[in-house]
């Protein structure tokens, strides 16, 4: 019997092989898109359009005006309306760009925008029609005409269908998409689209957002920038991250006639320095035909790239906060005692891909999340996780911002338990390309570089913070000691007096004297302590580092 | 300025507007598919050619015999070879399965299988020649004939391109896959590929592995049950977690003549009895063609459907491990002190989708992970994640048996802090349909229904292990107290006899008899107390149950 069934094996499996579109797969697979969860699924909608309506905004260097919209129109079941000012889609592309996956302007390019896949905003589409069995409703303007129209997808081939296509003779410039859905809830909750909006303008003190919720009531996050950032250039990738992969990829597609013109061409930061050593480092001629180039050859030249000093690469493709922005945003919102912004240089991450890491730790004040314990309430740490600028509120425990900050020692920064301590820290992550874990872009892949590139940055001002908390600490016990010695003055003033017959209030003053004097030397032994621990921290911080990479190495 | 930009906007956009493969899509985010991190990008190829080799083998009725090899060809350099003894693939087959995304026989059927997208060994193609340049070889044998052949993707379009294809004149049936790897790396941890084989072995106690690791050392792991289980049947989906939508789609590709039939032949459980009741809730007519129904009558036809008590969905499409083989395994492996096992009966989640749930919790023994503390070896918690008997060794946090185990009140089960208990927990999650966050595969999304069956079996077994240990502390506190009473009989006996002159040996065993039974008093208001306790924790899991709806909620 078992030979039977085996015989038919291999023909059976042929026959039964199939094939299915990227949109059946997403379709069934639904969660991978983060559209998941009925609060989760919500937010993730509210974030796909609010993302692409600030991407299309920022690349016409309009300053985005978004107004949002969420109506309760049952049990579960909710209209969401996203309307931007934007330069609007054209007929040709407003089917792709909202009903076809993978499909848009970003895949390939090398500047940062919040979208990478072209599939976000089209998985909301299919997730309206697959739970409601309507169409999404959209207004385009783009200066030369307005029209409105209904789409849904075609699963089966991956196509968009548009419907009910007309012109409107009203003057409007931008995108507004109106979807419904149901299965999903509206929350005021730490992971709603309420709290979503609040830190995407944090993250973007040039958008302006209009917020009205199921209940009717209206929240304006007002522009504190009047100026878009500048569009970012798009740049070639920098030789430090390229894989051999690449550099064939890119060499085929190249119009260079010598390998060392290709280089020069088609890389970041190639001088005619770097390009001398590498020609000392192969072992081929580099005036060979870059199309001709070997998988070997192509090995060559990556390992030359590792040995050659590259200048860090261009910051021209990112386009980080801004420390001063970041500190304006935290010190409006969070008030924090204490607060430290650091913007790190550019970096690059395997596959040439410039990154940027900014960092914020507020201490004190409206600092951390306050949750309710049995002792009142209490602080604990509240992490703000960004990447391009657009908040991550999901799947934190997978995320290399997470890790990083909880791979820190940070009781050398004078933190016991920064679990529970009144702290946020602000990490946004700006990249070309995010190495998202899954499409649901909630969690950053914790590759090698970007990890020790976020634990740099937050140990450089994990150190501020913590000599600000270490010397508050200091203060506090040096005030209790004064106050101490103090009280006793009097007592011991009377006492001497009484066994001496000295002189009250001169005893009084030179005791006084006394102990102004021992503050004083405790303080400069403080300080030299400070020195010290610094010095040694410093230190640890490079062992650290070679932990953090072990760490990682087991992942 | 900003005129002349808007102006060319929308047309600017529209130009640059791309779509992109899929193989593209994944190449450029690899860590989608779990292929990222040195060590987890090693443990993940495994599991991909692994999964395959069982699934085929099981669909065919073959006993699993599966030769895995690591070898160590340079510094962050791999080749893996996995050899099975199942079905073998054909030359038309091959490609697809090896080489083009999206591309399989299991994608559409309503069973059980381990791999469901054709993605994962496709990916392992592609990231071998993106870090070697290099293909893998294949030897396919399917009983007609043997053939080897080379195999890359073409990215651009994701089709396979096979070359160097031979006939080969020796014996042999099944599939060889032999691929390079560069930037990965071996490690004998927690997430390397030798656990993930041994647990592998744990879940699927009719495979035989073997496998050599880079150092050479070989390891066997024997097969304990000489039967594959019954191959899985395709099911038709459960009227329960059936949406409007696939409702539809089912409706557009039916034969038969009238919704009515539709309904008895397209869904499992459907008998006469529920066809009545929905008659009486829809208001329309159930002869109608069922090509024809509109979105709102199968609205009406799902919101009956949820009133309707359907028996709970046949088990005929899904193989949990079953008691006896779990025990087993966990027995010879853990050794615990306490076991108890449990396989619940299969439910469904949206979409129609059967699962079923099966857990085991050990006690004492070698349950639990042992980590070096301060003050000698500790021991933690081990969950033990299995989807489809695949284990799953990443992406914890992000799991849905994570949180589940972590929303479980443990302390109701006499286990005060099961993050440092000697316990060692197994979920194996077995569905027509795994919910995966990511095409990783690493982890189960927590979609509500998921969540509670976990929960439900955490706290059936839960139970069982807590009036163990309930009972094993009430034994050693007795114990004591007997001991106790027991050293003082004598003083009591002598002081006594002292005062009152009775008899020593008539005194002892009198209060030897007040001993014994104070002690059976005190052993009765036990039993009553713990009756008393478990009245509580049932009435405390459905407030649990409602607590753990209401965070998930939030999600």
């Amino acid at each position: 019997m078992d030979e039977a069934i085996k015989e038919i094996g291999a023909e059976q499996i042929s026959k039964e092989f199939k094939e299915h579109s990227v949109a059946e797969f997403f379709k069934k697979n639904k969660q991978m898109l983060g559209l998941y969860g009925k609060v989760r699924s919500l937010t993730t909608i509210v974030h796909e359009y609010v993302t692409n309506s600030l991407d299309a905004c920022e690349e016409t260097n309009i300053l985005p005006d978004i107004d949002v919209k969420i109506d309760e129109l049952g049990r579960e079941y909710y209209e969401v309306t996203v309307k931007d000012n934007g330069p609007g889609l054209t007929e040709e592309t407003v089917g792709k760009a909202l009903g076809k996956l993978l499909a848009g302007t970003k895949f390939h390019r090398m500047m940062q925008s919040r979208g990478q896949q072209g599939i976000g905003s089209s998985g909301c589409t299919m997730l309206s029609q697959m739970t409601t069995g309507k169409p999404i409703k959209v207004i385009t303007g783009t200066g030369k005409n307005v029209i409105s129209l209904e789409l849904t997808i075609d699963p089966k081939r991956n196509e968009p269908k548009i419907s009910n296509k007309k012109d409107i003779a009203k003057e409007f410039r931008g995108l507004a998409v109106q979807a419904k859905f149901k299965g999903v809830l509206y929350r005021d909750s730490e992971q709603g689209p309420l709290e979503y909006l609040r830190r995407t303008a944090i993250a973007n003190p040039h958008a302006q957002i209009n917020f009205r919720d199921p209940a009717g009531q209206k929240l304006k996050f007002k522009r504190t920038l009047n100026k878009v950032p500048e569009r970012p250039k798009e740049v070639k990738p920098h030789p430090k991250g390229v894989t051999v992969d690449e550099l064939i990829t890119l060499s085929k597609y190249s119009d260079s006639k010598k390998v060392i013109s290709f280089l020069k061409n088609d890389f970041d930061r190639m001088g005619q320095k770097s390009i001398e050593t590498i020609k000392k480092k192969v072992e081929f001629d580099m005036n060979k035909d870059p199309k001709q180039l070997t998988w070997d050859e192509a090995e060559q030249v990556v390992t030359a790239f590792k040995e050659v000093d590259f200048i860090s690469p261009s910051g021209d493709a990112l386009r980080p906060i801004g420390q001063a922005h970041v500190e304006n945003s935290l010190k409006s919102i969070v008030e924090p005692e204490f607060l430290t912004v650091l913007t790190r240089k550019p970096q690059v991450y395997s596959g040439g891909f410039p990154f940027q890491v900014e960092v914020a730790i507020s201490y004190g004040g409206k600092a951390g999340r306050t949750v309710s314990g049995p002792e009142g309430n209490e602080k604990r740490l509240e992490i703000m996780r960004f990447a391009n600028r657009a908040p991550l509120l999901f799947d934190a425990g997978n995320c290399a911002i997470t890790k990083a900050v909880h791979s820190i020692d940070w009781k050398r920064y004078d933190i016991k338990d920064i679990d529970r301590a009144p702290v946020t820290v602000l990490v946004n992550f700006v990249s070309v390309h995010i190495p998202y874990t899954s499409a649901g872009k909630q969690a950053i892949a914790d590759e090698d570089e970007v990890i020790e590139e976020i634990r740099l940055a937050l140990m450089q001002s994990g150190r501020k913070a913590g000599n600000y908390i270490a010397g508050k600490r200091r203060e506090k016990e040096k005030q209790l000691k004064r106050e101490l010695f103090y009280k006793y003055i009097p007592e011991v003033v009377a006492a001497l007096n009484s066994l001496t017959g000295a002189n009250k209030a001169d005893l009084k003053k030179k005791l006084e004297k006394m102990v102004l004097e021992k503050l004083r030397l405790e303080e400069a032994e403080d300080v030299e302590e400070l020195n010290g621990k610094e010095a040694k921290a410093e230190k640890g911080e490079e062992d650290g580092k070679k932990a953090g990479k072990k760490a990682e190495d087991n992942n």
